[in-house]
């Protein structure tokens, strides 16, 4: 999460107060100086869950947190960008992989960090480059194969379980969850 | 959309560039005395298709843009909260309806203001207050009744098309859209 603001943004005061605007159902941080509200809001990362012949694609993170524990490529949507062109942008940015969207697969909440994740099925187009230098290998996994114990985290767990678990069953759901305090919990 | 940062919110030096930090894929505003990044990311509006007895709840609107004209209840996602505790937030901020969430409708984008859409189908608990200050009007449309002349967005127009055909049909889809000068192309 960034740190809080210091000083306004549009007038350079350090004169600001946490407080609800005229109108606002919610307390923000204000300027007092020239009014100005600092609005804060989740951010969203996308991200893809792309399969290839019954195998499903894991990075091993190369950066803290959780260096060397595998998880899905995701990472910040950015401006400009639709969620399905942030999960494929930071696919390829992680893994070298290009993929196709094929439909959402997890929409859940980290609000604890405020941040929503937006996961979505993928499928293999081609293998175009090396991974990235956030990821140390980049790997297409068997059901059986699947490094349970090395997972980044409870979140990537659970939506594998889940996946691998509609695959044996020839089925595709859409999950709904919210990561609290390391559980997620599917709606869906 | 908010305005452009002038003044770095951690130092309040005026000296913002726009570059692109090092080991960052983006160009970012980042101050040069201090070396802070001033991030900005897409937001998250959420908001409800909320289904009572094969009517829809549409509100109208009471503020620009498009006063007068007839929306779903949405807004945007507050820091500390799921995309679903948002939803039925704002659907009762502004239209007095207590709802509960069914399942994710619609992710769509719109990628010229930095705005992902998260719309959930959910059903009527209660009609708890009066409309709130946003809105001039609430009301459950039966299909037939729907004012079509007076949507807000096309955006709005294409999930009410999309839902009472599917109505119709007894299905429940998901779908995915891109709303690109005013078009909304759905992908599921």
């Amino acid at each position: 999460m960034s740190p809080s603001p210091r000083f306004c943004c549009q007038c350079g005061s350090a004169e600001l107060v946490r407080r609800r605007p005229p109108g606002d159902s919610h307390e923000r941080l204000q300027c007092t100086t020239c009014q100005h509200v600092l609005y804060d809001n989740p951010r969203v990362i996308a991200g893809c869950l792309v399969e290839h012949q019954g195998c499903y694609l894991l990075c091993r993170r190369a950066i803290e947190p959780r260096l060397g524990y595998w998880t899905l490529p995701a990472g910040f949507m950015e401006n400009g960008e639709s969620a399905e062109q942030a999960a494929l942008r930071e696919t390829w940015e992680e893994s070298g992989v290009t993929a196709r969207i094929l439909a959402p697969y997890s929409i859940f909440n980290a609000t604890t960090v405020n941040q929503v994740y937006l996961i979505f099925r993928a499928e293999l187009v081609e293998i175009s480059a090396e991974a990235g230098p956030e990821t140390l290998e980049r790997r297409f996994f068997a059901p059986e194969e699947l490094p349970w114990a090395e997972l980044a985290y409870p979140s990537i767990q659970q939506i594998l379980e889940r996946r691998v678990r509609e695959q044996a069953l020839g089925r595709h759901g859409l999950y709904l969850g919210t990561v609290d305090g390391g559980q997620l919990h599917a709606l869906g």
